[in-house]
């Protein structure tokens, strides 16, 4: 079988926010698949924060996208025709389909998802990349403990509506950053934060004298810039910091500020580490059950925000990232 | 026995560098000892870095130092009365004495120091609180192993220099950064480091990128800064940094900038972490006894400047660490 598949390339790198001339979509026939590789039909494309990232010609955790290649995306798919042993036409799957709406992969690199546990978007939200990176920052790297009080940014995207989910059900003290009065009133009176803060409000360091006057344990960072320096002075001993994005500053023209306040991580005897969800592939499994057994038992919502669509809307739906435009994770639906 | 102490004490808070009008020299009769106090002759006073931290008036580690209080340091002396069963005449002990030539102190705050094995000299630095910050700070916070690369800033400082050959004796590429050809070569010919930087010459990252192109394990940091933004730029995955101090801002006047490559720690899933040496006092004789190891096979050389004077001379030596003109610990010996 060959198929026409409509995907998205990188035209040329973008200043600051992507925008028309960043990206060129085209009509490509695929080669059949080859031993091993399987065609897939995609049905759900992830837009996510690091995306732009990926955008940037500059040395990162993996290569940039290149100039005219097709745009890296994880997507959710339904076999089309196999050639490889694990995978039968009409199998539900995931993996790196970038944006496009067919894609031809090695089967090594696709994972079964299981509909009847959740829907396709939940397998790009909270129990895929955004769930995993949730899961793995929070307790492996920040390693937060019952009782401790954890703040994230981000709040209410797709990573951050996790960590607080999953924080709560720890028993964590769990306060959100947020922008907006209605993303605020979500976390804290369907997702249970213990107290949201809106960055659109006032300085964030007040809001958390305010809601934190004794300081906080874990900072979960989605977001980066200011907003981490205001975390960092409101360390408690022993706190850790855990960096996962910096959403904040991805499209900064300038060079952005450093956190000036880093030497409360000496005062308090503190620890700042990124990492990387990629590193912890071998423990997703973990992850999958750990989060499928707090959706089913109602302890955590998964959100997503799905905009129904075609390939050629994922310039426009990718920006609701950046203008804070969306709750929860952020998936396009081609119809 | 009464004695009459001359003592530094803190007359107002410097705005940058500590000048005249910071100190006022007193002479005061001490009380004497009652029980469980121990009354000391001071021969040697260490100067730290830190010291310029506890004279201004914001929340740290240790309380600021209070107008009108002693000048807050660790001393050597010789116990001149003794109303602790642990402590007799004659015995020479170390603790916090304050800038002063006599002290009455508690003998739980003074330890006993064995001068056949060092000079009182160098029981405040590579087996005072220098040595023992070294020791923990690159083998607990740092993890240092053989076979890493270790960079170390303010390497030709008491802590530094430690630092750098306690990473070569476990089997580390060492690079020191320190500032002037006589303070590099110093680290290279007589301390056995593999490379030193000198930072006057120019920029620290192209000293890094040349040094060690594969990047660095482990950053100890005493300097912050640009330096620790040029670390950042340069480390390798998995890389730790250990924040001991921050030297080249302690005495600005404008906000200090964060260091802006912090995303480092993201890509190279790396981090960083500040500690305090009062977290290991339980495990110092570990520290004491490793370096006096060192030292008797000649693997680590202990270098101090002593400067021999009287308390009067405190304020003018302690700008010393400021202005970069001592290499090893700074000690000022009482005549």
């Amino acid at each position: 079988m060959s198929v026409i598949a409509r995907r998205v390339h990188l035209a040329q790198r973008p200043i600051d926010l992507p925008d028309g001339s960043t990206w060129s979509v085209r009509d490509s026939e695929l080669e059949s698949p080859v031993d091993g590789e399987v065609l897939v039909k995609v049905t759900h494309l992830s837009l996510d924060p690091a995306m732009r990232g990926w955008l940037n010609d500059v040395r990162s955790y993996v290569p940039p996208v290149a100039i005219d290649a097709v745009m890296r995306a994880s997507g959710v798919g339904t076999v089309l025709e196999s050639r490889h042993p694990d995978f039968n036409v009409g199998d539900s799957v995931t993996g790196l389909t970038g944006i496009a709406d067919h894609a031809v992969l090695r089967g090594e690199h696709l994972t079964h998802i299981d509909l009847s546990v959740a829907e396709p978007a939940t397998w790009l939200g909270a129990l895929g990349m955004p769930g995993m990176t949730a899961w793995f920052g929070l307790f492996d790297v920040a390693a937060a403990k019952a009782g401790e009080t954890v703040v994230v940014s981000g709040a209410a995207g797709a990573v951050g509506s996790v960590v607080g989910q999953l924080a709560k059900a720890r028993g964590c003290h769990v306060i959100g950053i947020a922008g907006g009065p209605d993303k605020c009133a979500w976390l804290t009176d369907e997702l249970g934060f213990d107290a949201a803060i809106d960055y659109k409000q006032g300085p964030v360091h007040r809001g958390l004298r305010d809601m934190a006057p004794d300081g906080i344990d874990v900072y979960f960072d989605n977001v980066g810039g200011e907003m981490l320096d205001s975390a960092l002075r409101a360390l408690r001993l022993g706190a850790r910091i855990a960096i996962c994005g910096a959403i904040s500053t991805y499209n900064a023209t300038e060079p952005v500020p450093g956190p000036a306040h880093y030497m409360s991580l000496l005062v308090n005897r503190a620890t700042m580490s990124g990492f990387l969800v990629f590193d912890y592939e071998d423990r997703y499994a973990e992850a999958v059950d750990g989060i499928t057994a707090l959706m089913a038992d109602g302890s955590l919502v998964a959100r997503e925000q799905v905009v129904q669509g075609h390939v050629d809307d994922f310039g426009d739906t990718l920006l609701m990232l950046f203008s804070g435009a969306n709750t929860g994770k952020l998936v396009l639906a081609l119809q």
